[in-house]
């Protein structure tokens, strides 16, 4: 498939339950990105439970956002139960705007369904020649350091920043890997590698369908990736006043409205008078893709993903083909047949 | 040792090379606080270092901070090659004040020296009703992930959150282990742990003699703690107008000014009307703290800190005899005889 095939189709699927074509196009956009990216969990798949959640309301798909500056630099952003990229795209520009005043602006999002990828948030905000910050919380499915059952999100962050080429761009969860991929690892029966989730018990498990079922993702990098993601699971959900825990829900099922935070904070470079820094920038980063030497060339936060784009804009994309077939009975409305 | 004998010891040590009272005591209290949380890297092993770049001029004893608001929310502050501690906590002031206003507001600090560890001024902030974000340059010690010689500072990040009793308070790296861990173990011939650093070759080693010397730190968790690293270098150097990765000096040697930069970010939860929140965090991280079940408990980032500080504020400080024999010498001016 090509990149416009899946936007058309997607966005197709999402005007005939009821969006409008704007909401559409963006939350088109954010699934078409996981696909581009190679990231299939943030992708397409996730249309079936979108369009149910649009079905029982769970998406509000007549919802107009609420927009409240609670003070000069800090905007709330009630997305009233509507799509998560309309909210976000809405506080970028706002945020962004105000920024160039202040210096650094946020926007705390509540009540706003599902974001996808954050890359293609943060690299927006990059491209118009700001520094973004995105933070957001998740479902609980990963341990404490310590903990035995599931207790907080696998809390992404995101950073975007501009270059004088590219942007960096930094998109990673705080779990040691997806819940997505344990569910993977289990359809095929192949082992979880160590420290990758634990068991009912909290114990270190090899076992993908009792991880899946009854366990726990583990958090990246032991001790210090517990304690980042329980930081900005207590930082955006008290920023947000949105849930903590296993009090976050709604962006998983189908039963629940979405009770997860979004926080983004933008510096601007412009009224801070930093452009001239970003020739130096981009040295630096020219310097760490050589630190590998001339064998093993480095990467830096951003660059596989621009890889793997550019390949299936190229070369088209893989879509799974169950996932796909979905995503046409959506469109064809055969589900009524 | 007890604090106030450490305290006071060090202003001694301060003021007779030239600090006034003020810049000793807040340097002084940056290092007792190493002590104090067990990280002997951040305390009074410093105090020679400290003392030696300013009798060289590298730290400027009568320097006057400038501080200037580049935008509404965005401080500059220039510390004028002065005591770090003191540039951090006349930011944490100005900032946390216009917070009240803006919800939001940062300082970017440079030329300012070592601050020593992020916990205290996050903690700061919290204390006054404000969220704390402190994130630091340093020294490149740490390789890219398949780079293999130093490239990116320990970049460590410091965020504070207040809650219904004691703050929330992560202070970490973004290397697995620190250097002086790394110079500890060559000192006593210790193997290095699986993952923790690489030879002059960027191969893994467990030769702490030949990392210290030629070899490089990883960063903890692997990629993802890489990613996390150089991001955090990108996002402060160029909002701080600062040194990228081995330009970073003077925070290790008596021979190079000062080049590394501090970023602190205050959000307001006050302005914002966010207090109300703060009994569901701290709710929330009771549940946490009982997720590993009676038997294990889990700490929240700040937990083991503040019971080290307790326990040495309660039965006395152990300071290594060398460091304190050091201190001593400083303050009694034996080093002239």
């Amino acid at each position: 498939m090509n990149e416009t095939e899946l936007r058309d189709l997607t966005v197709r699927v999402l005007e005939r339950h009821g969006a409008n074509c704007e909401a559409a196009r963006l939350q088109a956009d954010a699934l078409v990105e996981g696909e581009l990216r190679a990231h299939p969990s943030h992708g397409l798949r996730r249309l079936p439970l979108i369009v149910e959640r649009m079905r029982r309301g769970l998406i509000d798909v007549t919802a107009v956002l609420s927009l409240d500056w609670t003070a000069e630099a800090s905007l709330k952003v009630d997305g009233n139960m509507g799509f998560g990229p309309v909210a976000l795209h809405a506080a970028i520009d706002a945020v962004s705007a105000r920024a160039e005043r202040t210096g650094i602006a946020m926007a705390a999002i509540s009540r706003s369904s599902h974001i996808g990828m954050l890359a293609p948030y943060v690299e927006r905000v990059a491209r118009q020649g700001c520094i973004g910050l995105l933070l957001t919380t998740s479902e609980a499915l990963v341990h404490a350091w310590g903990g035995r059952s599931r207790a907080v999100g696998t809390n992404p962050i995101g950073v975007g920043i501009p270059t004088s080429n590219e942007p960096l761009s930094l998109d990673m969860s705080t779990s040691a890997v997806s819940m997505g991929k344990i569910i993977d690892y289990a359809a095929k029966g192949r082992p979880l590698r160590d420290g990758w989730a634990t068991d009912r018990n909290g114990e270190p498990t090899e076992n993908a369908s009792e991880a899946a079922a009854f366990g726990a993702l583990s958090p990246f990098g032991g001790p210090k990736g517990y304690a980042l993601g329980v930081t900005i699971e207590s930082l955006v959900a008290t920023v947000t006043q949105t849930a903590y825990g296993a009090d976050v829900l709604g962006t998983l099922d189908s039963e629940h409205p979405v009770t997860k935070g979004d926080l983004l904070i933008v510096i601007s470079l412009d009224v801070l008078g930093l452009k001239p820094v970003l020739p130096l920038l981009t040295n630096y980063l020219i310097q760490i893709r050589a630190s590998g030497g001339a064998s093993t060339p480095v990467d830096v936060p951003g660059d596989r993903a621009r890889r793997t784009q550019a390949e299936r804009r190229a070369h088209g994309v893989p879509v799974d083909s169950a996932v796909w077939a979905n995503v046409h009975r959506l469109a064809e409305g055969s589900e009524f047949e």
